[in-house]
């Protein structure tokens, strides 16, 4: 019998006429003749919730009590959902990250998954029951509660997928897919049909909250067909698999764009070994990720470093910086928090040149001044003032042709 | 160093700033000088807010699921006021039932403890925490969630204290102690310095809602001395503990008082072998629970049968009955729940004659009639018209001298 595991979010869970939907849906799925295991959220609101009790509590609580408290949500929607799945006359057994067992590190509110046993749930599909998994959270070798950080109900269902080696890890989200842009930018942006792990990973971590980045990587390692579709009706989604021959002549899949970072530069910074260090090394202690970093030719035995930060942390950033730039000797600290990130993404970059220099002369093209460049082995990411950022995903999508499905060979 | 088991019930967490007093109140016993193990309920109305949610979704819920749900209630307590502990700057260490362990059978919603595992809190003890249990719920041996009934968490602190062999299982409430009678009926009313486990027993099972009756049993079996004190003022309770000679002079420790009680009689019913059984086996079915059982002498081959039932229960006992009367040609079925139940309770009266005897004098000086009786070896209990319920209680209270302290030497 086919094994699916599914994802549902806190949306799909938020109250009890929507966990009923839930449990229609999954029972469908059964009734189809497919062994089920569900990952659930928390209901929307509930963590949050637990979090400010919390918070009213303390300003830096314990993080391992904080996991015992947060792990609540998850396991509230566990026994509701297997209750309603049980009121359609189904077989239902939930289970907590602890009971499943998903064995994790001790790093708590953001801890990794070390091991995941499914003995007790395979033994409760082998019953016949549809297995009810706790997302978000685990437990250590020493029986402590974990979670998983935001986003954590996506790996949990990826690492039982993978457990299970599950057919496919369908992933319930209030969007209909993975598309070639946010189609709020680009009336045209098509769905894909599908898309590889590589390129899902650049995707998410450029902004694209589709899915989580780490659970994305999981199911790369362990090669997990992930299934992303919408929870308010049956259409197909977006499949994110293996990447092949075809994908490969596909030269861009899409279009991220991110208005949450903001860009810092620091001028005539001393170019010898150990200041670039000692710059981010700071940065790092503060908390603050760093996504680009760029650093210009030496001139005069200086150089120019530039990087981005999430826009939340520009100010403390900038002090920090500025702090640092006096003890390095460096000429100005200049910030602009008002930048955009485009990024083309797509594996047939690997094999196909020239995608970067169209990218920059369509942006020329319209006067688009280009800030930073980034690039990884398939992503070409510009930074560009925020006012042109929409028009720049435009003309972009326009560009490499995506609101039509075809396979370019004209770089060849 | 000392070791004090403290449990505090849901309306002492019922919010933030009560869990903080809590708090204060742990610490400073810890700073005493004593070791603390600290039991705690689910924040008022916790409870009945997840048994509403899973009553939304289904009539008659899974009682495995349920427990899953409910028991969350107490997991977020312990993890707050674990919070609330370290920011007081003490080591704070919380755990659920599963995790302590508390290992319990199979019979969700009223499971019974098993055994009780203490190494994990040892440990944490002797790191030189304090360590935080969540009450009133446990895991079976196949590591599912239980609980053990309302009032449960009565039962996890003394079974805690139990198992760490604790000097004493402190029982945190919102009345200062146990009572010779309620203090709202009788003013004079004293609280008891000490009390029996066996009389605290018969107090608890006959309405007296300080202690749950199964927490009182448990601590006598493993004669854990329980004190029962306020959580508003520093006060001394009233400390249950093992019987002993100058126990034994008082004669009554104290007047219990019941209104919820029905009263059923079954007139003129055959007196031969199976009657009783087959009514009573009827009203157990329905998961009515009976109390006292009176059947008179027979005359002519047939008796009368009476017996009490929760006033919740009447009606659906009564119609019931009717059915039983019918098959087991039983002339009559009277019903009558405008009774009260009045009874004296004190271990003095295995060794003391008359008492009984006292009782039904009392009464009727006052032309109170009496419709049942029902003894045991240190209770005599009376059913009477409501009406006279707590004048009954008030003579009682003052024919047995209970205002004052005093060892009565006058029935030996």
């Amino acid at each position: 019998m086919p094994l699916i595991v599914q994802k549902y979010g806190g949306s799909s869970v938020a109250d009890v006429e929507r966990i009923k939907n839930v449990a229609r849906r999954v029972v469908d799925a059964k009734d189809h003749g497919n062994d089920l295991v569900v990952v659930v959220s928390a209901m929307a609101g509930d963590t949050d919730r637990l979090l400010g009790l919390a918070a009213k509590i303390s300003d830096a609580p314990n993080e391992r009590e904080l996991d015992v408290i947060v792990a609540t949500g998850e396991q509230i929607s566990i026994g509701l959902l297997s209750l309603a799945i049980q009121q359609l006359g189904h077989k239902a057994r939930s289970f907590t990250g602890a009971q499943v067992r998903i064995q994790t590190d001790t790093a708590h509110t953001k801890a990794r998954i070390v091991s995941v046993e499914v003995d007790r749930a395979q033994q409760a599909l082998q019953e016949g029951a549809i297995v009810i998994v706790a997302g978000f959270q685990g437990v250590t070798a020493e029986e402590d509660v974990t979670t998983l950080g935001r986003g954590g109900s996506d790996l949990t269902a990826v690492a039982m997928a993978a457990a299970l080696k599950a057919d496919v890890c369908e992933i319930y989200t209030d969007v209909e897919g993975v598309y070639t842009a946010d189609p709020n930018i680009v009336p045209e942006a098509r769905k894909l049909e599908k898309i590889s792990y590589d390129e899902m990973l650049e995707l998410a971590s450029l902004g694209a909250k589709v899915l989580q980045a780490r659970s994305v990587e999981y199911a790369k390692n362990y090669t997990v067909p992930v299934h992303v579709r919408s929870s308010f009706n049956a259409n197909q989604g977006t499949l994110v698999v293996q990447e092949d021959a075809e994908m490969e002549r596909v030269v861009v899949s899409g279009i991220a764009y991110d208005r949450n970072e903001a860009k810092i530069t620091v001028l005539r910074v001393a170019d010898r070994p150990g200041i670039a260090a000692k710059l981010f090394g700071r940065v790092a202690e503060a908390n603050i990720v760093v996504d680009m970093i760029v650093q210009n030719i030496s001139q005069d035995g200086t150089t120019d470093i530039s990087f981005t930060v999430p826009k939340s942390d520009f100010s403390k950033a900038m002090s920090l910086v500025n702090g640092v730039a006096k003890e390095i000797g460096a000429q100005q600290v200049m910030g602009d928090d008002r930048i955009a990130k485009v990024s083309i993404v797509g594996v047939g970059m690997r094999t196909h040149s020239g995608v970067a220099a169209q990218m920059f002369e369509t942006l020329s093209r319209e006067n688009i001044n280009i800030l930073m460049i980034s690039t990884s082995e398939i992503k070409v990411s510009c930074v560009i003032d925020a006012k042109y950022g929409e028009l720049a995903v435009r003309i972009l999508h326009e560009a490499f042709g995506l609101a039509e499905r075809r396979v370019v060979e004209e770089y060849a």
